[in-house]
């Protein structure tokens, strides 16, 4: 189902920064507008103190370039902004201009799933230097987060190794999509279900739940509460323990499973949502099996992300689903991915490729000209080095490059028997070229790739610029320097 | 303008936790449906390490409410979903009472903008038990998000004291309404203006905006690129000057400055986005005071947080305009507000409220019990206590109050001339009573606040059980341990 347009009844055209708009005016009105451009967007650094991210967020991204249309309202909103002088900040013609405006870019993207480094990009955008602004900050916000959120969510997959992973954070989400677009982004990185209903209906992820403190709180007893709860719902009995006193509740959900037994349905398990899981566990684990429930499971929740699950593990713990909630769908304390988009080469019509970089005193915020595509050498289907080249230099030789940040001179890549290019095209002159996949193959093919490089020393992986590009790279710097 | 229903199109109603329908359900099956109960929505810390939070998102959750409706293809989802034996979760009666529902609770809160301490209710919400459930995952969403974004935006206001602060966030914000939501909130917690042009046209906050690194570029030179921007915007030219080397900038900016004198138009200023802020604002004002534009500004931006700022304002850098970004709309390592919605009373038709609470070998997951109110007591104007008390009590004393966490006995409440209850009614059987304030007024007013407490010592501030509120909740503890 297509999210965007699900959810959203507004346009989303003007989800982006104002300066895109006065730029796009500015290059309207003096003459540039015929200029093209090419831009990539990469992140800096992987989150989470990591190597690798999970690349996410492309389809909705996709949907939010094939929708983009400035709305009346948008224009006459538009309209009403003034400069310091009070004076209109943009033109009628201008105004008009976008309302007509037909995307007409290419675009190419790394799949979603896909696991990426930092500096190789994520996306590249060729086109009319005024429609690569525009799409700028939507861009940046979609892909920045499902990125962050799928990574995080990859971690705590493979913590969790084949146990059951569900995830739970709508309630401390960062607003409405905060919650939707992590839900999604979860998913992708490996979480097997949702509790959050409306991410169910619109990606169509497993989604769970059973029941809150507060249903224990709303009876009598916690007898009373298991009862009527499994009397009501005996096909999806899993009762939470901890409202009073948990070992207790424990043999109280043993004699709720009982009465299940007897009319015929079998207790899916319990929950631990506070205390010390792992020692709770065991005990409870010790007590349900003696009582003949060996099938329950246990389900452990409760401020939970990769670390505390893999210490648990560690420990022995015998949970089988971790239900994880803010920590995944917030990234915790690492609350955004850097993501840029950054300027790479222009043309007027009819000119050759001018290449263009950042220039800063702190080499981390250069950026690398070109109209780049990253190759992935493989030996043996693993992983050995990534590479970034310019598709614009005509026989891009492949051969020796130049590792992120090595002062020494270029080196031969390593032994080889394949490759992939890891940007494919998406949109061509506006057209769209690439058809998304299903969701549960997006979440499939992303939980290989972490699974891939599992067994890679991702920290001395090689990343660099192939030879020729990283000469020419060299020569703008020092022509900027002259 | 409406925030929900201008930007969505879909029904939000499923924008909630599984198990919150799942008992509902059950409530409904077991005879429990006319079960009434009283919920409070607190949170457990103020985050950022502080003492208090500023209360936001109260316009955008009545909304919620107010739209609340189960659509036809919400329900039609809801009918595909099935417990673990593939029988279908929700039986057809309940999906069609969900269709014909009408929301009837009570629903008091705490204007938009209010300082509030942990513990004390932003919200209580009364009514038949199945809506309160229904109600509760979104109403965390919203309020524990805008609160967040709201209390950080207070800190950087604080921080910056008079100058203007502009809120940069949208392509890092964690997603769409990530972004949405934290404009509106950044404006609430004192920010001045927004770069989010979508949250401009939804909301009315001002916004800001001139051009980026991609502008100059695009240029074959960075005189030219700014020219060429003067041109077009000569009204709204303040030059990003760090592209290539800052302190060249600002010799540039000022020969575009000179030249927009000559077209009778005055540069409003530049902006520095990288190094040393302090040093590097320093330098550039003597060189614009020298070439004569003492009257343009200094914008400084660049990974800010409230810490940084102030820190350049000791240091007595001349930046006058701060744009914040990513921390600001993230909250940075504080990504959620710990808020919950916690059950304290259950009735059922013609019964006496019965009081719940949640019991923890943790006293600070222990809940309150009763139907609670905050009641700010005030010396002159300036806050001395704030006194939970249970609005069901008849008259309850106000006299003594037992501080939050104290072992000792109750004590005399400090000497006050006034006092003002912080819970204002918003809907009373489901009808709503309450008129959201204009933002501005909303803005204005959470200002005011945060300045109030600037001259409260809000780490000793007493926080409190009203004392036979506090007898009745040990009571109930004691009965428990029985």
């Amino acid at each position: 189902m297509p999210f965007l347009s699900s959810l959203y009844g507004s346009s989303l055209a003007l989800l982006t920064d104002l300066y895109q708009l006065t730029m796009a005016y500015s290059y309207w009105a003096t003459g540039c507008r015929e200029r093209e451009a090419v831009y990539h967007l990469f992140f800096r650094n992987a989150p989470f103190g990591g190597d690798i991210a999970v690349a996410a967020g492309l389809e909705t991204a996709v949907e939010f370039i094939e929708r983009l249309r400035y709305s009346t309202d948008d224009l006459d909103y538009l309209a009403t902004l003034t400069g310091a002088d009070g004076s209109a900040l943009f033109s009628r013609g201008f105004l008009s201009y976008l309302g007509r405006m037909e995307f007409d870019c290419n675009v190419d993207a790394v799949p979603e799933g896909t696991a990426v480094f930092a500096g190789e990009p994520l996306m590249r955008v060729s086109g009319p230097i005024i429609q690569c602004q525009l799409l700028e900050t939507t861009l940046l916000n979609i892909l920045n987060f499902q990125t962050l959120i799928a990574s995080k969510s990859a971690r705590v997959r493979q913590a969790a190794g084949d146990d059951t992973v569900l995830e739970f954070g709508l309630r401390r989400a960062q607003g409405v999509d905060g919650g939707i677009s992590a839900s999604r982004a979860a998913f992708v990185g490996g979480a097997d279900a949702t509790s959050n209903v409306l991410a169910g209906k619109l990606f169509g992820i497993p989604v769970r739940g059973t029941h809150a403190h507060s249903w224990v709180m709303a009876f009598d007893s916690e007898v009373e509460a298991f009862d009527v709860y499994a009397e009501a719902m005996p096909h999806n009995a899993i009762f939470l323990v901890d409202t009073y006193d948990t070992l207790q509740g424990v043999q109280r959900a043993i004699e709720a499973g009982r009465a299940l037994r007897r009319r015929g349905f079998e207790m899916g398990g319990i929950r631990l949502d506070s205390g010390d899981l792992g020692e709770l566990a065991r005990e409870a684990r010790r007590l349900l099996d003696a009582a003949g429930f060996e099938n329950a499971r246990i389900v452990g929740s409760g401020d939970l992300d990769e670390f505390r699950i893999a210490a648990y593990k560690r420990a022995g713990a015998p949970i089988t689903v971790w239900g994880v909630g803010t920590k995944l769908v917030t990234g915790d304390r690492d609350s955004s991915v850097n993501g840029v988009y950054k300027l790479a080469a222009v043309r007027d019509p009819g000119q050759a490729w001018q290449y263009r970089m950042k220039l800063s005193a702190t080499p981390g915020k250069m950026t690398t000209p070109g109209i780049l595509q990253v190759r992935r050498h493989a030996q043996a289907g693993v992983p050995v080095a990534d590479e970034i080249f310019d598709q614009g230099t005509v026989g891009a030789e492949h051969r020796r490059f130049k590792l992120d940040g090595a002062d020494a001179a270029a080196e031969a890549l390593p032994a080889a028997d394949g490759h992939q290019d890891l940007l494919v095209p998406v949109f061509r002159n506006g057209e769209r070229v690439y058809e998304p996949p299903e969701l549960t193959r997006v979440r499939e093919y992303a939980v290989a790739q972490f699974r891939l490089f599992a067994g890679v020393d991702t920290a001395h992986y090689p990343v660099g610029l192939e030879a020729r590009l990283d000469q020419a790279r060299e020569r703008l710097i020092a022509s900027a320097g002259a």
